[in-house]
């Protein structure tokens, strides 16, 4: 009981600060937004290298990473500023943003260098026991964390960003809530999975329930409250809703997994009835970069987004 | 002896297959180029995945790693046919490759889904135990073999891309067999590294001279045989030969660290006299990418390159 009404009071502080960096904070060239991303990228890295850390068989570079993965994160951000026709950038960010319109480029070479410097530390200073797996997981860290956060920005920039950053946080959301009450209240048969042996079939398919409504009454809002026509038609909107809840539910396994092999319960405490970073962030490390490549494949195909 | 003599011979037979496809393979649209990356990429990840095999504590996803290599590979290859203005490219092929303008967006999107599918992968068919080192090694291997490679292409496609190719692979190779002969006629200081005990001061020493020489050399000819300015001057590529000779070390060294981690000499067997395809390519996975990033640091700075 105690967890369940530390989560609602997580959510209850942390929701109103999200809606705003996104909704909001345009005026502040969503500087708030980017900031909270630091954050997340930082503690969320943090916690995916105490799982990897064997001690003398191997562990990540945290220099390394934790610079490299900042460096990704910035470069989606001034990409963002670059193409989006929002607002006016400042002439002094625009300038340094606009050194990163080859963006991508510019990330595939951060990722390379974080293997680069990861080899050459562990040629200057570690023993030859873990190289492979203290290289391996230093750029695995940063990739898990970085690219999806940065695709939030790639999704923002989209022209019905804000749509799309409601349905998809939202619907993530709902998985979980939907799922952790529902188990609770209807929980009977368990799903029968290894890595969460508690987790039940009931609870999994309010999960779902809930998401598809979730997202349908945010359609609801967009034409009635908004007076704006939402980017997914009602079909195209369950449809949706329920491929990327259950995606979000892998999203949520994946983590478990590599808590289980590092024989950890919660990623972190940092955030009181939740866990960690990662606990909370880990269906939309697999939801955001892949809500972008649907939509970008619907654009291929000649649909507009 | 019998090593000696297989190297060169190796050497004699592989030099000019990689001479033709780079330098007059054009009229084939380079795919000679590309197909020889297929199958370096190909080898040189069985190799390091050979390596990255821990049985039940561990061991990558091969089918989702060699898939999304070659993935990632071919954009680059696309890529370089979209930029590209020597030739014209066949309107078929031209239409695919424009699909694939967006480029370095893909490259990180396939790099994301590396993580995705190994996790998934490991949620449904492996044990808890290894998950995050079957993971990080499945990613690991692909962006540590295809992003370097698919960076020759980058480099093919600047204006003066076939200098730079002759200096950068040239160096690299000059590096080596310097080191080579010259630890074997005037070794007598060991270079006290750990990963390589063997190696002398000596050795290295000829091989960055090696190196300095050949980039003169090339130099001379471009403007002697070929008629054309290199694009380097005489001084840039004196430093850039030392410090990239130095690199090219870097990279041997680092292959051979995660060699000695999973205790073994020889990354393969499939070159006579050079061991495997990594223990060969090793120090271009350095050079090639670190010799683009140079090139655009100095164009980004106001220089032609």
């Amino acid at each position: 009981m105690k967890e369940t009404l530390m989560r609602i009071l997580s959510a209850i502080i942390l929701l109103p600060m999200y809606i705003y960096s996104f909704q909001y904070s345009e005026g502040l060239f969503f500087l708030p937004l980017y900031l909270m991303g630091v954050v997340i990228i930082h503690l969320g890295l943090k916690e995916i290298y105490a799982l990897s850390n064997r001690e003398e068989e191997g562990k990540p570079f945290l220099g390394t990473g934790f610079f490299l993965a900042q460096v990704i994160y910035i470069i989606y951000y001034f990409n963002f500023l670059f193409r989006q026709s929002k607002f006016e950038v400042p002439f002094f960010i625009g300038n340094i943003a606009k050194y990163f319109q080859a963006d991508y480029e510019l990330v595939t070479i951060c990722i390379f260098l974080v293997i680069f410097f990861s080899l050459i530390n562990q040629i200057l200073k570690r023993p030859l026991d873990g190289a492979i797996f203290s290289v391996a997981t230093t750029v695995l860290g940063v990739i898990y964390v970085s690219i999806p956060i940065g695709h939030f920005f790639k999704i923002l920039a989209l022209k019905n960003g804000i749509y799309y950053v409601y349905i998809l946080t939202g619907l993530t959301m709902m998985t979980d809530v939907g799922a952790y009450f529902g188990g609770r209240l209807f929980g009977r048969h368990p799903a029968g999975l290894k890595i969460s042996p508690k987790k039940t079939l009931e609870g999994y398919a309010t999960g779902i329930i809930s998401a598809v409504i979730y997202c349908l009454a945010i359609n609801f809002i967009w034409v009635k409250v908004w007076k704006d026509t939402p980017s997914f038609g009602t079909i195209e909107t369950i449809l949706f809703a329920m491929v990327f809840s259950v995606i979000s539910v892998a999203g949520d396994l994946s983590e478990s997994a590599m808590k289980r092999d590092a024989k950890i319960k919660d990623s972190a405490g940092t955030i009181p009835g939740h866990g960690g970073v990662l606990d909370l962030s880990d269906a939309l490390l697999f939801t955001i970069p892949l809500c972008y490549i649907y939509l970008i494949v619907k654009e291929m195909l000649g649909f507009s987004i």
